[in-house]
């Protein structure tokens, strides 16, 4: 399982659409706050590998590693418990 | 927009993953509830043509009309205020 702090500090460069409290910030960004941690996983992994293409989501997933993955599902799962 | 209460009624065959509460039932499937409604259209639709895969929700979306996606949207976007 991921480190909710690390993924706190990471989640800075999602926090613009995603919202640092996992709370989208414009219509077209998903809310993440409470999210299964396991879709987060496949969600990034996916955008990492293409198997999932967004212009934006393509992008911010190239900068993460499996750790930097691991901590932001951790994060954005511990938030705002639905 | 679309109408909650045809959704509600089509949201029966996505429950056993996603709830008819739209929260998980199992660690693969996101939770809906309250998911901003452009996201979950957009996802959709991204299913019914291939842009996005998965097998069961390629399966899944290709039962679904374009007024079926509007519905389904409106009905887990009302969900679960977060």
């Amino acid at each position: 399982a991921g480190d909710l702090k690390a993924g706190r500090v990471k989640a800075a460069q999602c926090a613009a659409c995603h919202g640092i409290d996992g709370m989208s910030k414009l219509p077209e960004a998903p809310n993440l706050a409470g999210q299964t941690e396991e879709y987060l996983v496949k969600a990034l992994n996916d955008f990492r590998t293409g198997a999932r293409k967004n212009e934006m989501m393509t992008m911010m997933a190239k900068t993460l590693s499996d750790a930097d993955v691991a901590n932001l599902a951790a994060y954005y799962h511990s938030l705002g418990k639905q």
